[in-house]
């Protein structure tokens, strides 16, 4: 019926998250999660970002790449209904969908207009790499609706694990370039509990790994929470 | 530097917008221009909907295909800066952007299966027949910021017209089918003045003219506000 169109990225994503596993669900859930939006010439000419300062957060459509050519399905399962659940694709934000298109919510940190045009950002949910098809300001008085429900999703996910280290952990951590915002970021992530929703087998002494900001975190979670076994860094990713 | 991809609709809009002139600027802004999403095939699968009733908004990522083709430019006019100051498009939510995409909240009346799948919508600013290339829940929780700071457009556009009904113009709305919604559309609509926003030359006794819901509106503005002249059915539009 309608006409197909072809989009081209205009600018790529720097992101602490290498890997699929351990990204957060939505935008702003792990404030620590910073990377930059870096602009595709031709479109990086540093008069595009004029007046963009004054916003608090911009608006990123993405492709959701990783997931790209694995099709779609009419319904899906929501990892915040258990996973055991099944949604429309229409009522979902999953990254199966329909042209694989992403939205998040993302703060504004900085604006750098040289020696490359970018943008600093918290809160980000996104891999690595993601290609960015725009970028717009957040408009508060058109975009944040005071009086919306949410349907199945009508609060943030709980922050379910307490997180601590190791003493490993906590060496390897103080012997790091940037050790406390990699903790801050260690911290936001686990909180979130990245373990699939649906988890028919329990395994208590099962070891999870994730790669954050270049470096690979081991942690197992029990009854106290999360414990993070070490922090490595991985040298082909820094 | 990143691959282009192909998207396609997977909706197209009904909307009382039949042209550019005097659609809303911003979703939400006109709550009562109410339109449908309709599903196009194969993306119209009544499956895809289920869960979404329980949201009151949703967004749409669009085409602005009326202005597909124009090309864009770093910097953009905006309205709300009274159409002579310049901002970075990537600060603006102008059409005449890279990729030309769009992005709207608008909110949900009802989730229709059959026999045509589509979202009955309230709040719109997009012009009938738009293109539509994904639809997601909005989530509070992440989607409503609310400590969100919006640069030069911080507060919603005032309402600056108040609106009134020439005797003929009122008869004309008791004499439609829908008389009642058409004439809190216009009243909607010409409070926003959607006059240009950089008018160098006043001109008092200039009559406007907009196509809304299939009715030929004609007004002009005076220092009362905006008289509404006339209202004649556009019989090839409804």
């Amino acid at each position: 019926m309608g006409a197909q169109i072809l989009i081209e990225p205009v600018a790529l994503v720097r992101s602490p998250f290498h890997e699929k596993f351990a990204v957060p669900r939505q935008s702003g859930l792990a404030p620590s999660a910073r990377g930059e939006v870096v602009l595709l010439p031709p479109f990086d000419d540093p008069a595009t970002l004029d007046g963009l300062d004054g916003f608090s957060h911009v608006w990123l459509t993405f492709q959701f790449d990783r997931c790209a050519g694995q099709g779609w399905r009419p319904r899906v399962r929501p990892p915040r209904l258990g996973g055991n659940r099944e949604v429309g694709v229409w009522a979902s934000r999953s990254p199966f969908r329909p042209n694989g298109l992403g939205l998040s919510a993302v703060r504004l940190l900085e604006v750098v207009r040289a020696p490359e045009a970018k943008l600093r950002v918290a809160g980000l949910d996104l891999l690595d790499a993601t290609p960015v098809f725009d970028i717009k300001p957040y408009l508060p008085y058109a975009d944040a609706i005071a009086d919306a429900s949410g349907g199945y999703a009508p609060t943030p996910p709980e922050a379910v694990l307490d997180v601590r280290f190791t003493p490993t952990a906590q060496a390897a951590l103080a012997a790091a370039d940037d050790g406390t915002a990699l903790r801050a970021l260690i911290v936001d992530v686990l909180t979130l509990d990245p373990r699939p929703a649906y988890r028919p087998d329990v395994e208590p002494d099962r070891v999870y790994g994730a790669l954050l900001a270049g470096h690979d975190v081991r942690w197992r979670v029990d009854g106290r929470g999360a414990e993070v076994l070490d922090v490595v860094a991985v040298a082909a990713l820094r």
